[in-house]
């Protein structure tokens, strides 16, 4: 039995004698997001009882974890003022998160019940494109003056943490209110009581712009081993902060697109699409496979311009589909290898020659290895050394010529600032189907005779 | 011009009129990956003359992120005892990663002129499997008493912050050294100074055992928003801390690893396994690619048993490429959703009868569609109806089965514990050729009468 569920046996075993507030003693003794898994189980009913009775701190962390129909849920059932409560004593980014999923009804009608202040900045959040650093960051960062000892600095600091994102980074801001540094927590621990803050700051602080894609945000945070990174306007006012654990499921998303787009999926961008309904997921597959459709009636125009060929040698309709297979894997492993390195950033418009080398070096290795395999085979199977050989020749050409294809064509794209995933695999594949194939019936033709002496 | 290489100018340009301590100052305002970034850059004997005027502290980040080819040279070239030095002032997660880089004499060599409590450490990390909790920790980590006062805490604090790797977690052991609980510094800072430890901490630790896959740890840490993890031996004895930093590169590699095995490619588990001359890569695509000739000669196997259906009609051979392409397609895209959604821990196993409901949705509507459009060009194309009508119905029976191959293929290998990815989608497109040629061939040699009016 899984552990999460382990739990709600056990809490519903305190629960059935009656012992409620044992319950809620017991969850507090968990992880907000086990705490949130173990609701995500539970019935209506024992939702309706468990949950008013936890605090609104207490809740807070658990809401950022709760399943969207959960949310809709208890909102309706306990009541816009209980859950608005909630919504006050959470980030502002997990709170305009949390709307994000809502209906605009019940959006609206929290937003009023909410105090003043905490929802004008949850609406300011939200009107940022949520794919971008300012749809990231989180309004509760902490921000001190060059001039302030680090003592005040500490003192101040000790009133203010239960409401920051994080307190690990103080940024440092002028009379305008522009970030001009930063100081950890580490450096002020270890600072002498009475140094001014702005002899311990760094004054290179990393910052992005509030309109800078999420993927870039996520990398700067990775790439510096940072746990926040500030966001600024274009007067370098700072807006907010990006905190490490909002940026490890961008990364993740991330790659989760660029996978589905190599799949010839088109617009699943985060772990939740993977939940859409068949009709849903149908449309997001659809567009690939209809231009697909359309492409693959060209590989039938090339069989058919060959028609006599394959009349007079009919055996040679047997190695179609290993010909136009085996292209088609080639070109997806070539492809899978360029579009990561050029997605995570290891690749660059630099190594493009070292590639294009590389990649031919391997299309000759795995073409000579197919192509002598299935020439072998090919005799054994029909008894015909030149059909042996008419077939491993081509494959072999075909094989070079598809790696080349698989790593080309995303490099074109790149070049062009088309994002390369849109390369998908089975767009090369149908590519790779028409070359292999055209190799193929062309070194039939050329060898003809030879084939059926 | 990249900033990277504006930073490389401005730097030559202060050490062309001699100012090297000017250079260095610059070097040092910048941050430790960008200042890296700029090493790897320089000349030889650029490096030659600035290196060795950076002082241990600032080298230690720095060594971190060189590429390990710069840092065989400068180790050699500027010498094994300042390197070593360099060393003494790395974490010993970083010292041991940078240490598994270079060959074995000059890692032997540097362990001897580290200081002896350094190198054991550094030695006791490299026991680890590199791909577990044990292989990912540090041994900087903080740990303090459950009688301390806080006040005490964050004065013994302030001393050993410099060594430490985080001093935003604390772990709390008891008599026997065993792992009984966590504080935040930001716990302690709000906490009032005589306040013992034991009555802030969290007695919930989560926690993870040394030889634990390091994605497990990394999700871990997604999962809960930690900055950092104990990890324990089965005493619950504390033996390092993996940091969020650390794993943020793991879910990244897990993803290229995954996404590798997609696309047929084994072996492929980190960025900088993209860099591998051709021949190695060649081996790690070959093994797919010779077993998928293999199972691709069955393909040819089912074209020779409707030879005679394929004789009489031979126009039924354009449209092989079609059939085997789109079956891949569709079940390439069931696939990667599936596995995908399996990896990241978002599908479980009560979730797979839902899986292949909307599955089978998804199949039925795209073989329709993509059905009802091949028939009318067909129709089109060659003019005969019952033709398009053949073509058609296969093309829709082949989509709704390819796709529920797509889905059920990695759902049973999970089910077996293996894991789903290396259901890759040349397998499955090649399973699904098989699939797709049986039925087009034993349609059309149904309708055959019909097809011949």
């Amino acid at each position: 039995m899984k552990k999460v569920e382990a739990w709600v046996d056990q809490l519903r075993a305190i629960l059935a004698v009656g012992k409620e507030s044992e319950a809620i003693d017991f969850l507090l003794t968990l992880q907000p997001y086990d705490q949130a898994e173990i609701i995500n189980l539970l019935t209506f009913e024992e939702r309706q009882k468990l949950m008013p009775l936890l605090d609104d701190e207490s809740l807070a962390p658990i809401f950022k974890e709760l399943e969207s129909d959960v949310i809709t849920e208890v909102v309706d059932s306990i009541g816009g003022e209980w859950a608005s409560g909630v919504l006050g004593e959470m980030s502002s980014d997990d709170a305009a998160d949390l709307l994000g999923e809502l209906e605009g009804e019940q959006v609206e009608e929290l937003l009023e019940l909410m105090e003043t202040e905490d929802a004008q900045e949850v609406t300011a959040l939200l009107t940022h494109p949520e794919e971008t650093a300012g749809g990231l960051m989180t309004r509760e960062y902490v921000t001190v003056k060059r001039d302030w000892s680090v003592g005040k600095t500490l003192e101040i600091l000790r009133k203010i943490a239960p409401e920051a994102e994080t307190i690990y980074y103080l940024y440092v801001t002028d009379a305008q209110e522009r970030l001009v540094g930063v100081v950890s927590l580490r450096q002020l621990i270890v600072a002498a009581p009475e140094t001014p803050v702005g002899d311990v700051m760094s004054e290179n602080v990393i910052s992005v712009s509030v309109g800078e894609d999420q993927e870039m945000v996520a990398r700067q945070i990775k790439k510096y081993d940072f746990l926040a990174l500030p966001v600024i306007d274009h007067n370098r006012h700072i807006l907010g902060i990006v905190t490490v654990d909002d940026v490890m499921d961008v990364l993740e998303d991330e790659a989760i697109e660029d996978m589905s787009r190599l799949a010839a999926i088109q617009g699943v961008s985060s772990a939740g699409d993977l939940w859409e309904p068949a009709y849903q997921a149908a449309m997001k597959r659809l567009p690939w496979l209809v231009l697909l459709l359309g492409i693959g009636m060209l590989s039938g125009n090339i069989i058919a311009r060959f028609e006599e060929t394959l009349e007079t040698v009919l055996t040679l309709a047997l190695f179609i589909p290993l010909i136009t297979d085996m292209a088609g894997n080639t070109g997806t492993q070539a492809l899978a290898v360029v579009v990561w390195g050029l997605a995570i950033g290891e690749f660059r418009p630099r190594d493009l020659l070292w590639l294009m080398k590389r990649e031919a070096g391997v299309g000759l290795i795995v073409g000579i290895v197919n192509g002598l395999l299935i020439a072998v085979g090919a005799y054994i199977w029909q008894g015909n050394i030149w059909l042996g050989f008419v077939i491993g020749f081509s494959l072999w050409v075909t094989l070079f010529v598809a790696t080349m294809a698989g790593t080309v064509v995303p490099l074109i794209l790149f070049h062009f600032n088309i994002d390369p995933a849109v390369a998908s695999g089975p767009l090369i594949t149908t590519i790779n189907d028409i070359i292999g194939l055209t190799i193929y019936f062309s070194v039939a033709t050329a060898f003809m005779n030879l084939l059926l002496n």
